[in-house]
């Protein structure tokens, strides 16, 4: 991990590629340096020139006479190398390259960035791009891009860093939040992320003491175990990281390809992964504003139940609808909260939640009793924060509400939030006055809603956090290219804690030692050469003593022999018989960016027609483990929905556990683990088929 | 249906409840209406005044001596019923009441709201309100209104009329669209609608020439069906209707009981009426702006192939992903196409879609290149509409876009729509000119294509509506309060065009008449006190001869003589017996607002667990129960996914028409129908048990 200092606050920047032809990047980014202040040593470079407007022009970067930390390269990409080479010998830190021409433009660009990124290697310079708009610095001044970044409106100081993979589309990010007064830290376009990727830069940025908040946009990661960590850092230090990954649709994806050429990697894994690290999934832009605006305020979501108050029923309802969406609750106010509302509350109005002010209640004259309201609401246990409808109000009742509002919200932990409708150009003073006392200002009822929820979330995975598994199980005796039978497999599962059944293969003509063996039992023929059993009558279920057994294994291999005389016969398998309980699936595979991923759904077609299915990147405990199984849609059932009996949930999760567990410690040898059946029952729960598939030689899955 | 010609444009209105004291609503709405130009007569009414403002002022509007189109009241609730009385004498048109403190209000209000409505009846007065904020005809500057319908900022005259059950929050609307340049025909608050309510004025909107979208906002309604006809007749008339209902969780239903008391309805059957009306579903304020923009340009999208093009790969990538969500999709460009791209898109850009433009494409000097580009585009048949990505595009690139891209739309039947994320104080030159050119901009790509996909949806609606069933079907002969066993039932079901497999139930030691019958049977023992059949060996499955089920039919008797010996035994039930196939459920409900609507699912616990269900209003033809069909998460089992056979969905969807058209013809008598199990096999579909509940004697249901 590296703080990037030399890179995002420099001494000294050496720029080549500039040049008198308008709009070249280099050009752009010298420019942008000096009008923006930057202090350090600036020294553009070109052959061509002695001065470069009033700056003396270096022929090369090994020709500059002081130490360089930077170098920003913006010449076409064919010359990009010989100046990376010079660069090498210069030794400088690190080097932008802004130009495009490598990976995302095919075979040529592909072996051009190989060999970029070689030379650097080799002379320990880190990378910013290729292929990208370059960062800035706002709070130093440090406008190391060209294009948008550098043009106007300039974005405002303030605590939020931003780093994109696009350009084009995550500055339209900076630009959202600028238009409603949030000011950044760093904004950093990564391009085609060669070296330093958006993981490297978020890690550095929880470091960073001038970053409140990240915010990034991806279309892709090579590691998501190192995103886990930077976004659960990030979370334990409390810097909220709010991410947009493109791409997450096949259509997405597809046009991803034609983009910066980054692995788009699989939705489910990225969402559990979200759900592991605290960090809040964005799909729209104003989403960023919003949680942004909550987030900045510092304040925490404690419990569900919020307050609604205010002059609009409707937008109460509004409030109500989305909130239920996001686990929030229009909580009951107790009967003291109550009897603190009656004064102060019009006799027309409400003083249950939501609390209906009446009409024109923001207005001069009625401060002192807004502010009472306020207090009584607020200081009620079951209330979490406040969302606060001034819809339509006008000017002045704005700013009576802003006022009162902001004065009482800095006294309490809780968040307090409101909804206006009135537009900027009227109620501006009075959005000014939120804006300083950090009480976020939302445009419907519902974004207030869901920026709340956001909030509810984050506090609930950050007090979840302290249990989170650590490195536990311990590695089996697999080896790199094994191979199991599904006997071989569930004597693994249930050596690493998966509770199995029992099996017995018995080779044609050997009768079984049933000690220990929980009837009832059933007996299979075992043959590749009859795929379906039942049908030549080589299934016997439900046999209840050793006897029994006997006599069906007999049977089984006559009814083989006469039904399918050409099969060849391994023998018998005999097992123990699960009956009743719930089907579910568990499984795990190794997923190349990922790593060990644990699933687990209801079984039968529910898992695969209906996808009801549920991930989370292993190891992880049991409460991440309960989480799972609480996102199935057929999670009811096992609460003996329909009459059925209550099963054995925490067996389950027990069993997860220790799956998670398994493929965490044996990642560099196991790809795959697929539990199919896993049997649900009311005293437990048992895996009655599986398959371990370890990784093949060539260090890929089967 | 009424046109509310007098009371939207009336000649002469009176207002009672006028007052020195400030703020009062009848003084407001005296204001509004002179400032803004009303040109009809206005009467103003308080006994106290010889005149108000400089007009002559009544002492009731009894003593008005010209007819009064309009009354206005703003007096206390108490004093609203005299005023009534008044009017009724005075033989106005319509009653506008302001004043709250009616049904939102307990016992006494809900009194005086029934006697308003009775005075209002008897005298043939129509009502609007009580307890609402009234309205404004912006074109002809009608300000019927207090609070914030009458304050800044004024609302610009355009084809956009509103309809809000909720004025506090329903005017958020107005103020959320006027900021983005959307100008208004009517913007009307219902309140309680004690007699005019939301549907009626969407009826009277169809066929006002001025409005051309209609936007409501409701929290309840008494008449799904009058609903349903207003949306159609909308569609119908080109008119798009946008409507948020408030109240759709339990939490927002439960918000709106403190508030306006509307009936919240079933989401469930909203949404049904969504998809068979084409009234676009709203769950958010940007959502109504967004649609509003690009339904206004009256543009029509007919293919889901959408063209992406710009300078920003992540905005393209951020499109697919939403209008994957949406059922769009970046089709392929022809050959042709691509060979007009290339000599006008840079070598380093891209010319398949999405069409990557490069950097700093729009620009002055570019214009012909890209107004070929846009034209090789558009007039791609794969293409249904373009989406063109300027993103961060400055004042000068924006404006050269925005000059191209109108001259090039106005020319094509399909939209082209922008994603601008520049604010609009350093690009609105530009802005203005994509709002004059009917080219709306959106400002992220997401939302782009979300207002795209309502587009999509619309216009397949409104194709599929030309095969809207007509009242088909003819009333079985059910009276309220008859009783149906399910052997009746399925007889009646039968009658009705739903196959049913056949049963006999045979009285205690009687044989039965099998002929015709269909092999293999059932047979059960009936027993009001063995309610586990199987457990007392009352089931004999599969029997597969006459023969077969004479036996079977003694081994039940004595089975259940034995073993459940107290049991009083009703006979002996043979049915058909259906082997293999899917289980469905379907039904019907006949709902207090919405009449019969009719369900189908997948059986078992998909259904009741899963939720795995589809919902459509009573009658449709066979493409919606298709649609029903496809909408199940268990769709592919039909068409033979896990290695299964291919089912006769088209029997099934036949069945559920079938269904909803004797729904329908008896709703009067019909409350309820279960069917379960459904059973989908290879060759049609059967219904193996059903209930027919009549409707209860007081007209309601079981």
């Amino acid at each position: 991990m590296s703080n990037f200092k030399y890179l995002l606050e420099p001494r000294s920047i050496a720029i080549v590629g500039v040049s008198e032809e308008t709009g070249r990047p280099g050009t752009q980014a010298l420019r942008a340096l000096r009008a923006n202040g930057f202090a350090g040593k600036i020294y553009p470079v070109n052959p061509k020139y002695e001065h470069f407007d009033d700056l003396t022009c270096y022929p090369s970067v090994e020709a500059i006479g002081a130490d360089v930390d930077l170098v920003i390269i913006g010449v076409p990409a064919k010359a990009v190398l010989p100046v990376m080479e010079g660069c090498a010998t210069k030794k400088v830190k690190y080097a932008l390259i802004l130009s495009g021409g490598f990976r995302e433009s095919g075979e040529e660009g592909i072996e051009r960035e190989r060999r970029l990124l070689e030379i650097a290697r080799g002379a320990g310079i880190r990378l910013v791009g290729p292929n990208c708009l370059g960062f800035a610095n706002i709070h130093a001044g440090v406008y190391a891009a060209f294009g948008s970044i550098t043009r106007e409106p300039k974005l405002a100081r303030g605590g939020v860093s931003l780093v994109t993979q696009s350009g084009g589309f995550g500055y339209s990010i900076a630009l959202a939040c600028a238009e409603e007064g949030i000011g950044f830290r760093h904004v950093i376009a990564t391009g085609n992320e060669s070296d330093i990727d958006t993981v490297d830069f978020i890690e550095s940025l929880v470091d960073d003491d001038q970053t409140q908040c990240i915010v990034a946009y991806i279309e892709g990661t090579r590691d998501g175990r190192r995103l886990l960590a930077a976004g659960r850092r990030a979370l334990a230090a409390g810097k909220p990281v709010l991410l947009w990954k493109g791409g997450v649709t096949e259509e997405g994806a597809r046009a991803a390809e034609s983009h910066t050429a980054s692995m788009t990697g699989t939705y489910d894994f990225y969402r559990a992964l979200y759900k592991q690290s605290g960090i809040v999934e964005i799909t729209e832009l104003h989403e960023i504003v919003d949680y942004l605006k909550l987030l900045q305020s510092g304040k925490r979501l404690q419990e569900p139940g919020i307050a609604v108050m205010g002059v609009s029923g409707g937008s109460a309802i509004v409030f109500a609808d989305a909130g239920a969406r996001q686990g929030l609750k229009l909580c009951d106010l107790s009967a003291q909260t109550q009897e603190r509302l009656a004064p102060v509350v019009p006799s027309i109005g409400a003083i249950h939640n939501p609390i209906d002010l009446t009409a024109g209640y923001f207005a001069e004259g009625n401060q002192d009793k807004l502010e009472i309201a306020l207090r009584a609401v607020i200081e009620d246990r079951a209330v979490g924060g406040i969302c606060v409808n001034i819809a339509t109000t006008g000017a002045s009742g704005s700013l009576v509400a802003a006022k009162v509002l902001t004065r009482v919200a800095r006294d309490y932990d809780k968040p307090v939030v409101v909804f206006s409708s009135t537009p900027k150009s009227i109620n501006g003073e009075a959005r000014q006055v939120f804006a300083d006392g950090g009480v976020p200002v939302f445009p419907s009822p519902s974004r207030a809603a869901n920026a709340l929820g956001v909030l509810l979330r984050l506090d609930r995975i950050k007090r979840s956090q302290t249990a989170v598994a650590g490195e536990r199980g311990t590695p089996a005796a697999i080896k790199v290219g094994d191979v199991f039978s599904e006997m071989e497999s569930k004597a693994i599962l249930s050596e690493a804690g998966v509770p199995v059944t029992r099996d017995v293969l018995l080779p044609a003509g050997q009768m079984p030692d049933l000690k220990g063996f929980k009837f009832p039992a059933v007996a299979k023929i075992v043959s590749r050469d009859i795929p379906h059993k039942s049908e030549v009558g080589g299934v016997k279920l439900n046999l209840r003593t050793e006897g029994e057994v006997r006599t069906a294994i007999d049977e089984v291999l006559s009814n083989a022999a006469r039904l399918a005389p050409g099969a060849k016969i391994d023998g018998v398998l005999v097992s123990e018989m699960v009956g009743g309980g719930f089907e579910l699936i568990a499984g795990s595979v190794n997923d190349e960016v990922f790593g060990p991923v644990v699933m687990v759904g209801a079984g039968g077609i529910y898992a695969e027609i209906l996808k009801d299915v549920s991930y989370r990147l292993a190891p992880f405990d049991e409460s991440t483990a309960m989480e799972m199984l609480d996102e199935l849609r057929c999670r009811p059932i096992f609460d003996g929905a329909r009459g059925g009996a209550i099963l054995d949930v925490s067996a389950a999760a027990r069993a997860l556990v220790a799956l998670s567990e398994f493929v965490w410690a044996n990642r560099e040898t196991v790809q795959e683990v697929d539990v199919n059946p896993l049997f649900l029952a009311k005293d437990g729960v048992v895996a009655a088929d599986a398959l371990v598939v370890s990784r093949k030689p060539d260090g890929h899955g089967a």
